[in-house]
């Protein structure tokens, strides 16, 4: 299995250390503006290979990410201060032009955005690169999803991976649980809960947090992605809540949001129509409003 | 981790040899009526483990299983016929003994009862061990539910980790699927769809139709059991609806039952309130008399 | 990566139960002599994976074993008694006939040959199947190489994977163990230390010792041939002695014997030349006239 | 299992990451001199925890690293230049006083030495704890070893784990390849082949050519670091090259050096003898000369 990874910064090559600590790949090009860099993180990721399985790790041109099976897309400028649409045009730029070559290079490849704002550039990235909608895919809120149960689990002394509960939406501040259909174990999160609203506030604020006290986020978005690019190898049917074009879902349309996906070989393999109260059905469409400002900003 | 497994049948030896490929324990205590043949077991399991990792394999008393973290009793007569409860005194006396003894041997492991009917003998194990309640429980509806994943997740491509669907009550034909807290994916189960009701017949059938084929079954409870080895043994907390001892449980009190429990280190550490509907309430205490007719042919 | 098992008797669903709880396969055919009983085995194992990951398992005729990534052929008359090569002839012609459909159903497919006197059958198969040799292997001496590293590791402490012993030649009387080359840790044997003699010993009548107490032997070939199918699946480049065909290695030809061979995707990709002293070198091709007569008998 | 690293740098958090990912932890602190730094690090970490299992993850003093499993020494001052050892001072000052509150906190958890030059720092830390030896050992050669590993099963085609080949002594310019005993699969290395030695020049210099282009190194000692956890948390006797107290081995006594251990429950459970020849020899001898030095440096 061939992945490459566009961006050597802290995101791209924890992107690629979680993926090669679960032995996903067999070839792993790292794609990065300083190429002596990426050749220092190819070497370096290489090392820890040895310990894990036989992996041809080596940075490489873009061109050279031909005839991939999976490609993240980490490259971005790097955000300064809180807000993750502030470098939305400088971002979709770069988005833009990497996706159109990637598009010809690796036509059944699938895309996995990283980048932020994650939505918007995931729909730059789905234009520029003339894919089938199921070939790309952003993050998401699947990082968001992950907090929150890691919270929950916490609160309630449950595994995470039992704790079902959504984070849907913008992968941003406008995100919200789908608590009308969550639960663990067979018992419903009440949403008046001061513990149950905590971890939702803890969930939404997360990234901020981490990137408060250490500048930015790497670990927890590395494993999420790292997740999805198993998932497609494997073709596990996994449902993960990560950013798709959405077609007239639950009345939105011409966006990408985080809603739940079956992930499995080739990318996004269904939408599922989870439910939702009014509530959340109003708070999906502020998102997808939201988004598409943001969309609209990034040139799509 | 010291796992002692009683009964070195097709049952108890696929158990084994699923925790072995796990690479689960670092001992493991065979123990069987023919002592002989119990020795060529662990001599062919010894062999498998040697692709795993070091392990130390034998066959041997009960009274050298003193110490063990768990201990699986898969010991019984074997089943003629279809019905699970056919040979209920004579396994319970089985059980009886056999439990009396680990109590003293192994007071702070936790005894898994495997044997059928599972309901009335965990309720015996329990007795007879002297032990708390939360070390002795049997594999009660784990493997149901695993079956009715599996058609499920057939039916939708989804993965069976992501359909969220538990069995319930007696592993036997009064079991029942609690339908109205299930989901995959944030979507819900119509209790009226013919998959779905054809799914839940499967599983309800799934023993029978092996046992009607190849005479018994040992795979599928296998891979049930080494499931709830691995988490207690790494203190995972996962729900898995095993047998365990209920107390004013939705009102049913002194049976075991297949009940929605998080497992890790010491066994049940909680039993969960799963949200049942009217009729799901009135299926759980049919099969709470059920299986207290059964105990109370089993002597307890 | 599909995955098809010929016998559906103990050894081959032992390999196939290995298989799914590695999670290696996402489809797994199972062809029985007996199909009602095949489909009771292919549903027990349908529910083991049902705690695994998303899995087609099914019995079915050999045609619909077509375009297989690897085929296990464990069918055979049942051994009775002590030789390995008492039922030749009988095993043979069984395998001749699978094989040749083989050949033909699963033309890029690798063929791994349990059925035993396991060296002679995968000569026939080899013929049978007009494949090229890379993909047409025995479990040879991958079993006998656990056995002697589990008593090795056993005797020094150390984890059998670092035990690096192969025996190797026939998976029979006449095997041998290449201590010369050998080693643990940088620590070689002492070929006349009675602890190494005595584990070569029990290496070589470890079948026989399974045997005779349990009828005969299938947890240890199940884990030995999962890690085959494995190694070919992910395309490990692990080094596995098993059977393969010989043109001039250390001198001997047209047989297939077990040596170290670098396994992966499409079978033996590489031959070793393990480095032999005079002795082992007289060992192997005393093996060779073994199984070349054994294999003259099953008309190759 | 409790984990507690101190440092919370590229290093230390890199080391969290991967032992996160493999699940090893139940419980992990980390100790930065920076706390509000170590915090966002473990919100991070612990973001990704929630996509593996439950796991406790925080930041806090050293005082709670008490009851500590495994402790990871990878606090340091950062090093500036190519040579490890430009700042054994300052690092054994550091290394001096946690090792001191270590010794006292988890007077039954093993420590791992991460800092540069790791060999005189293992002693170091060995002293001031005043733990057994077995409990302190340094990361060692098995980095420089699994970089040979890498290059020579890139060279060969042949899975890492089947290259048996160490590197030896200290962590630096002086260490050496154990070739007279390594093989793969039964083939002997040649030293004067170009490939083992070109091989064997890029283990040595992989630290430099990754720092060179990157600044420092941190995945590769990372996976390196992960591996001997888990080892000791499985208790796996896995032969790792570490750092560890030599009393009379092949001659060399009184100093800390990467030599061929038994890693397991307690640590470090058995150095081997591994076989030398005559030039070998000389290197360790050597070797130990310069580790001597420094660690006389660093005031042991």
């Amino acid at each position: 299995m061939k992945l490459s990874i566009l961006g050597a910064g802290r995101v791209g090559t924890a992107i690629a250390f979680a993926a090669v600590l679960r032995g996903t790949p067999s070839e792993l090009v790292l794609v990065g503006r300083d190429r002596r860099k990426a050749e220092g993180e190819a070497m370096d990721l290489e090392h820890a290979a040895a310990f894990v399985r036989p992996m041809v790790v080596r940075a490489a041109s873009i061109e050279e990410t031909a005839g991939s099976d999976v490609i993240v897309m980490s490259a971005a400028i790097p955000l300064e201060g809180p807000k993750r649409d502030s470098v939305t045009e400088a971002n979709a730029a770069v988005v833009r032009d990497l996706a159109t070559r990637l598009g010809e290079l690796s036509p059944s490849g699938v895309i996995i955005v990283v980048s932020n704002p994650v939505d918007a550039l995931t729909l730059v990235a789905l234009r520029a690169s003339g894919l089938p909608a199921a070939q790309v895919l952003g993050t998401g809120t699947l990082l968001d999803t992950g907090r929150l149960r890691a919270h929950l689990s916490e609160a309630s002394g449950v595994h995470s991976n039992d704790i079902r509960a959504y984070v849907l939406g913008e992968h941003g501040d406008s995100q919200f649980a789908a608590l009308g259909v969550a639960s663990y174990g067979g018992v419903r999160f009440d949403a008046n809960d001061p513990v149950v609203r905590r971890s939702i506030d803890r969930a939404r604020s997360g990234g901020y947090d981490v990137a408060g006290r250490k500048g930015s986020t790497w670990y927890g978005i590395a494993a999420a992605t790292a997740m999805i690019i198993h998932a497609i190898d494997e073709d596990t049917r996994e449902v993960l809540p990560v950013s798709t074009y959405l077609d007239n879902y639950q009345g939105v349309s011409g966006v990408c949001l985080g809603v739940p996906c079956v992930i499995g070989r080739g990318g996004v393999r269904r939408v599922l129509p989870i439910e939702l109260d009014d509530t959340e059905r109003r708070q999906l469409h502020a998102s997808a409003e939201i988004v598409r400002e943001q969309s609209r900003r990034a040139g799509v």
